[in-house]
């Protein structure tokens, strides 16, 4: 199907257009050259090729629209994130905003083809058979809504370039987003199938919970080799999760059918998408054809491949590692953004400019002119060297306090609840406790979806180009994960994972 | 008992002596004052509490014999941690080298007491009753082993106090061991108590394990208050954790009576202890007494008192916090150390002194006395501004590069996998990634134990002092949350939580 992983003797080139933004593709295939047509052959085949192109539908002729606020990284496939000022607008993104990461052409269902939309269950591995069930079967399961985030793994990787550059789309902080899925619970579906397997609908006995728990570990004791559940996209994509997240009865992972109470969207999945609550979105794969219970990950690029595996720092070429001893990405870290930032009312800037410093050391201002050589000198001091604090002294006076309100959102991955997030508008030398607010009443331990935060009064101090502060804030989650400062010791190549503090700079200058 | 928690009417000042460490306790007792005794009264109060402390037998006078290489931070509670060469000697920690920190005596049982010994379990919110179940039933349960890290909260604490004083033992990072627990599974435990309750042994059947899992969900469903799991200790000590913890099938909770193959020592919980893999120690309580079913969190200071909550950076003063908004330690975030440091034989120092660089731009070299405050300020520069990277390719030339080959161990709680630790010898410059050696193949999910690191050949910066290098490491989970740099903006006045990057500082001078 659409040669993801299979087939490539067609003139699928021109569908899977994102290999033509790097040259990584062409590097990791650098070694299996076996050699060069002659020019006049090469000639004749490129001729060919275009033909066959001329005679090939346009695989993204039937994209759905899109709402023309998101901010467009690429259209095939379609990769798009959420603006700024849009994110924490409403805690359930509309479906409308909600970000898009695709890798292929979305697929398209005719209304037929829905109705009659079969999806394929495996149960082989122990010993329930394979069979499939219909759309029409799953929604006649008890229905359960999670209210869960999603965010791309590379969400950020903007973040890494400027300090080395890395391979895939440029997003900022827009690559997420919340929804409420609505759908049947995976274990509902796969029992299901197993009914279907044997014929007998098998009684669900009210028996103790305590009971219940012996026969499940019975039962998993019995199947050792029942370590992963797989699944497939209609468009060929595939992906796996470990069997304690698909099979924990704390994990509510689902198979979706719904998105904010309306059938799922056709960018999010249409007519079905597994959600793996606090997973990175890959693993919720959409438009999903197939479950499988396997002894080992999924097959393909998405899950053993480069894509999705977070390099260590020190590798800057990704051909000089062995990619089977990385794990793939599953449970994602603690992240934070900030949205919005205002100065408030009460505060002026003053006269603070570019080369011009107003210091005050007593009860008389004196206005020095100092070149931004010294300047920028004198900071780094200040910032970096406690032992120079007579120069800090001096240098505190002359940098500018304002205060600021500021908000934006946190969540981390795993279901751990958001338990802090530190906002700082002097580059972390002093904190400010945000309030949580929507979000933050969430179960412990299953908090699938972002929090939202606010800070009224963030002091913070203007930057030396005297027009602008510094916001960032970090998050913690209620193991204590916190994020890192700095994106220097996180890049990798693929430019996933990076949670370093998020850092907004914003003008304070009343024009 | 022993007054934890309960009745202080006796002169158990004298047991709690770790209060007389801090004036935290007098402060937060503070606004409790309703007045001062008439010093004639005083006296005669001084001299009647004397006279019953002379006359009560020492609390400590029964403590077991502990490792004199044990660093001791304290001995009325005991508290002793690993020493840096000894904590990764061996995987599992030898049970007399394993860390110990206690609140209280050790509570000492005759053997009469231990034969007799009848764990409580009180079942009552899901109606399945209160009972007592004997050390010999649970021994007679299936015996399951885990190897688990346990570590302190408060371990490496003293990294925090060169930034801000904070409160409690200033523990290095020797507050970590980890041991082979084996016991019964605690849902075990529960359903003996179940089946003791009813009087009827309650049949286990084999059923499939999706049904099993329909059934837990179910019974879940029917006891919605059903939401923590309370322990209870012979000294009084009381915490509890999460249901989704307590009854996770993939959650390895164990109701211990051995460590390392042998009875568990009296220090370390003889003769049930509860093991909650990849939790804080506090939650893995000791003596264990008592188990109940219940609606919300254990009572008392451990579990909802200021000991382990981590406050924001922000709060300096404990008592302006309302605690019930702050969860207190469950699941832990990524740890690691570096344990040992070795300079390659084939590398040698040359001649840096405090001073004296020797500045090698061309061919010639040129030696060039320097005063340590210039020094400092290149340095400074160096670190902190690209702008300024003429400067810095001269310090390049004059700070000297050797390689170090160094070892250590990293973690992470919840079972996450460490992937990766990254290791630097020049601040984080440069990152090596270790080997992960010791622990690296644990299941995916359920890793509760260490993983030990070697990393043979990383390049280091000699530091100003012309002696020493600075070997920083770093954990990554399977999450990707990864340490941060920096404990500035992890600072808890209590001190809890400080996972920032290790730093060792080892003499590369040879005498």
């Amino acid at each position: 199907m659409l040669a993801a992983g299979g087939c490539i003797d067609a003139p699928r080139g021109t569908m899977y257009r994102q290999h033509f933004a790097s040259n990584l593709p062409q590097q990791l295939m650098e070694k299996m050259i076996i050699g060069h047509l002659h020019p006049a052959d090469q000639e004749k085949v490129d001729l060919q090729m275009e033909k066959l192109a001329d005679e090939t539908a346009d695989p993204y002729e039937n994209e759905p629209t899109r709402n023309a606020k998101l901010i467009v990284h690429g259209d095939t496939p379609m990769n798009a994130e959420v603006p700024r000022d849009v994110i924490t607008q409403s805690y359930i993104t509309p479906e409308d905003m909600f970000y898009i990461r695709h890798h292929h052409p979305v697929p398209l269902l005719s209304e037929k083809d829905a109705e009659n939309f079969e999806l394929e269950v495996d149960l082989r591995l122990i010993n329930e058979g394979a069979t499939k069930v219909t759309l029409d079967q799953i929604k006649s399961l008890p229905k359960v809504e999670v209210t869960t985030t999603l965010q791309c793994s590379g969400n950020r990787r903007s973040g890494f370039n400027d300090f080395r550059r890395t391979s895939g789309t440029p997003w900022d902080q827009g690559a997420i987003s919340t929804a409420k899925w609505g759908g049947a619970r995976l274990v509902d579906v796969l029992m299901l199938a197993s009914k279907d397997a044997d014929g007998d609908a098998k009684p669900t006995t009210s028996s103790s919970l305590l009971e219940s728990l012996q026969c499940l570990q019975n039962t998993l004791s019995a199947n050792p080799n029942l370590q992963h559940l797989r699944f497939e996209s209609i468009d060929g994509m595939k992906a796996s999760i470990d069997i304690n997240k698909a099979f924990n009865p704390f994990g509510d992972v689902l198979v979706a059918y719904e998105m904010n109470g309306k059938p799922l969207p056709r960018d999010h999945g249409y007519p079905l998408r597994v959600i793996v609550p606090g997973y990175a979105a890959v693993r919720n794969v959409k438009w999903l054809s197939k479950l499988e219970l396997a002894d080992s990950q999924a097959v393909g690029a998405w899950q053993r491949g480069l894509n999705y595996k977070v390099l260590p720092p020190s590798v800057t070429d990704a051909r000089s590692v062995n990619l089977d001893d990385m794990p793939g990405l599953g449970e994602v870290a603690v992240f934070s953004g900030v949205t919005s930032v205002e100065l408030n009312e009460s505060e002026s800037l003053g006269e603070l400019a570019e080369g011009t410093v107003d210091i005050k050391p007593g009860d008389k201002p004196l206005r020095v002119e100092i070149s931004n050589i010294i300047f920028s000198l004198l900071k780094t001091i200040f910032v970096c060297d406690s032992r120079m604090m007579h120069v800090a002294t001096i240098l505190h006076i002359i940098r500018q306090a304002v205060d600021v309100k500021a908000s934006g959102w946190a969540w981390a991955g795993g279901g751990r609840n958001i338990v802090r997030v530190d906002v700082t508008g002097d580059g972390g030398k002093g904190w400010c406790n945000a309030s949580l607010t929507q979000g933050a009443s969430q179960p412990y331990g299953r908090a699938w979806a972002w929090v939202f935060w606010e800070c009224d009064k963030v002091p913070a101090t203007v930057c030396e180009d005297g027009k602008s502060v510094v916001l960032s804030c970090k998050g913690v989650d209620m193991a204590f994960n916190s994020q890192p400062e700095s994106s220097d010791g996180l890049w990798n190549v693929r430019g996933l994972a990076n949670n370093s503090w998020y850092r907004l700079r914003h003008s304070v200058v009343h024009v």
